[in-house]
């Protein structure tokens, strides 16, 4: 998103928002940033862009001066005695901030009021398994559904939500069609910050609901979701956006970190073991990347032994950049026009797509793509083996590890963990259609046993 | 509900289910219900009746057959060492089976395919402890939106389908208006249960959808809810029902203790210490009934210390036959036809209102209701505050919680927790109208100016 907004923004002349340029604005106009070493943020020692590796001190910005590549958070990481660190991480809370010592928050950070997002269940899915033909006690689901907003989106804006403590913001904003509206104006509420949440105007009502219930600003956009980022973007250029914290743009590299948490619960999960094989959605590429950024560290660390893992990223048909280049063997993406029913995967121009492709590839995996259709069967067969309700993004992994079993591109011998990042409570009308009273009867028992439902 | 239903059966003259007459069926029709005391429930060690304490054996019964009392399981508990005990439950997984020793499920029971809900949040609720006017660090919210169908219902279920297995069951069934279809539908799904609920022809396509999709059998009853109910209580007497556990009927008594565990979660998460006041919503007031069982029971194991604890009870005004009472001061609950927005409450004859009344009266706490309007403005005031999104339930708990406060009823400067059993994602319509965007602009910086959202 940060590249794809920036190169957007050269394209269309927009005021550009570089390293520099918001560092000198932040010091010279907002003193109570002080930002860069005074920030306390735990373990993280500054920024680094992921394209030609120049550092810069932790601040709220997200491009590279020199390139314009995304940044990241880079580490000062605990190593050295990986028995204390595992012990540390064990006695610590139920919820993400257990791996407190390596992520880009402060060391007490579980003391200030915040949702508490993570450590959701990694389901062990027996019934699916044999569904599947995959082997007993190989295949998991790591049920994201059970954070606080329920997607995997409370993990990013705790992220967020910290490092916009640190720099002294008061306000904690996004562009949205669903899942991060809710998970912004939640995190806000409770931790006491302003909220502004900017969604197209036309937005379904119970999403428009869900979004506003949290009593933050809500603000429609007379426009579409590519209008709501272009105006996001020149508000965060402008002094009227001073002191706001726009979750996915001017705080992305510590949001994105929020990701890596998925990578830790679920080789802490599986007793401090990688697992063999992954299968991971794809919007805009982020998570797969940083899930793949935490299973490294974790071998750093000394945590869990280096193994060979392969990582497999999923998309919808409708919306499929990434499986598209990944098939032709190309190593940019090609932006599509979304249609498909996975709204929360529909980004037609995945920022972090050639760095999902370069993972794909290093690791032996794959990335796939399966039709609504096809997506719509796999939230219901979930429902129906395990009992998960899953958001259309979990009908698209799941639909994925279907099919690349089917094409012998998965091996169903191996321990493969898949991704459900949302609920089904929030896509209902994917499955509406098809989930449906099977009998319509007069309260009678000869009704019943007519109808065929005795048994 | 099962008073009820007996009292409905006698007088419409259907075939009564007194303990005496499902015994003998089980033992002589169904020879793999052996029953008895061969049922391996843990330390369940048999039912009792709560009017006349007559024991009954372990088994698929809800009725005293001497008096048409409620029954309820009785316990060998493990008295003795209070240390021993209290380390295996810390030690046990983060969810209900941590307390297995004191539920009616085998010690194993954590191995057997089940959605292991529970050990939710008990969220310190500082804002709205500052908008309340309670002293800081004494209120919690008990959210028991975080279950795997976000409601406590999952709680209870997970018993009745242990207590199904016991039995030899093979169906899980239910007659549900919302939360109880998705929570029996997802766990029969997940167990390798069939599942077939019951509800009225014309529920809302919503909550249609939501308790299909887990791929059961979901049969809609031309009538109310109450032809819905008086149909599965035709079919339990019938041959037809043989192998059906009814989780709400004949499987009652073991479906009800789930709601033990959430006494125990409290305790536990306060530092093993009773809270000093609570807040419980009451729908057939059996929730209510049985957290006090549980306290009490953590009580006599000396798991926390005793102290005096007073129990509050909410109610919509729109269906208060227990407010009612309790401030006319009866003893005697008159039923109410239900008219109210929170509609997981709407109980017009609640079984357990009596009993509810004498543990109000005997606590020193009382029965409180508030009106839809209330309601409203309580679940917006928690979704503001601490981020979460209640039903309807919930904002009918924090709602009464400001009321007796106002009222000098609950003390503001005692440990006070309040219970949330559901997810304002299942009851959208109760905000809707007043969860809208704030404002709707054109996507530039004059217009976001000239709405006065700069700050």
């Amino acid at each position: 998103m940060a590249k794809f907004a920036l190169r957007k923004m050269r394209r269309k002349g927009l005021p550009s928002m570089s390293a520099q340029t918001v560092e000198s604005r932040t010091s010279t106009e907002n003193p109570s940033d002080s930002a860069g070493t005074s920030v306390d943020l735990g373990p993280a020692s500054g920024l680094s862009c992921r394209e030609c590796g120049q550092r810069f001190e932790l601040g709220p910005i997200f491009a590279c001066e020199l390139c314009f590549g995304p940044l990241e958070v880079a580490y000062d990481l605990p190593l050295g005695d990986p028995e204390a660190l595992r012990k540390q991480i064990e006695a610590g809370p139920e919820n993400i901030w257990r791996y407190a010592p390596l992520l880009p928050v402060p060391a007490d950070v579980a003391d200030k009021p915040n949702l508490n997002p993570g450590f959701t269940k990694l389901v062990k899915a027996e019934n699916l398994a044999r569904e599947l033909g995959v082997e007993s006690g190989k295949l998991f689901v790591k049920d994201d559904s059970g954070n606080p907003t329920h997607s995997f989106k409370d993990r990013v804006v705790a992220q967020a939500l910290e490092a916009a403590r640190a720099f002294g913001f008061t306000t904690l904003s996004c562009s949205s069609t669903g899942n991060l509206a809710g998970a912004v104006g939640a995190a806000a509420a409770r931790a006491g910050f302003r909220s502004c949440v900017f969604i197209p105007h036309d937005l379904e009502q119970g999403k428009v609901v869900m979004a506003a219930v949290y009593g933050g600003e809500l603000v429609g956009i007379e426009g579409n979701y590519d209008d709501v980022n272009r105006f996001c973007s020149e508000l965060i250029g402008d002094p009227l956006g001073e002191g706001w914290g726009f979750v996915n743009v001017n705080l992305r590299p510590y949001y994105g970190e929020g990701s890596k948490t998925l990578a830790y619960e679920i080789c802490e999960q599986l007793g401090w073991r990688l697992p063999d094989q992954l299968v991971i959605p794809i919007a805009s590429g982020s998570q797969l990347t940083k899930i793949d950024k935490g299973l490294q560290e974790l071998i750093k660390l000394g945590l869990v032994e280096d193994k060979p893992y392969k990582i497999f990223g999923a998309q919808a048909e409708g919306c499929s950049p990434v499986s598209t280049a990944f098939k032709a063997g190309h190593d940019v993406v090609r932006p599509q026009k979304p249609d498909t029913i996975a709204k929360s995967l529909a980004i037609g121009n995945p920022a972090d797509g050639p760095y999902v492709l370069d993972i794909a590839r290093r690791t032996g995996g794959a990335v796939e793509d399966v039709n609504d259709e096809q997506i719509v069967d796999a939230i219901k067969l979930l429902a129906r083996t395990e009992g998960i309700f899953a958001e259309t993004a979990g009908g698209v992994t799941v639909g994925v590890t279907k099919k690349l079993i089917e094409a012998g591109l998965l091996d169903p011998t191996l321990t493969t963990v898949v991704l459900n990042t949302g609920d089904g409570l929030k896509t209902l009308d994917a499955v509406a259609a098809t989930s449906q009273a099977t009998a319509t009867i007069r309260p009678s028992l000869d009704a019943f046993r007519d109808a065929g439902l005795a048994h």
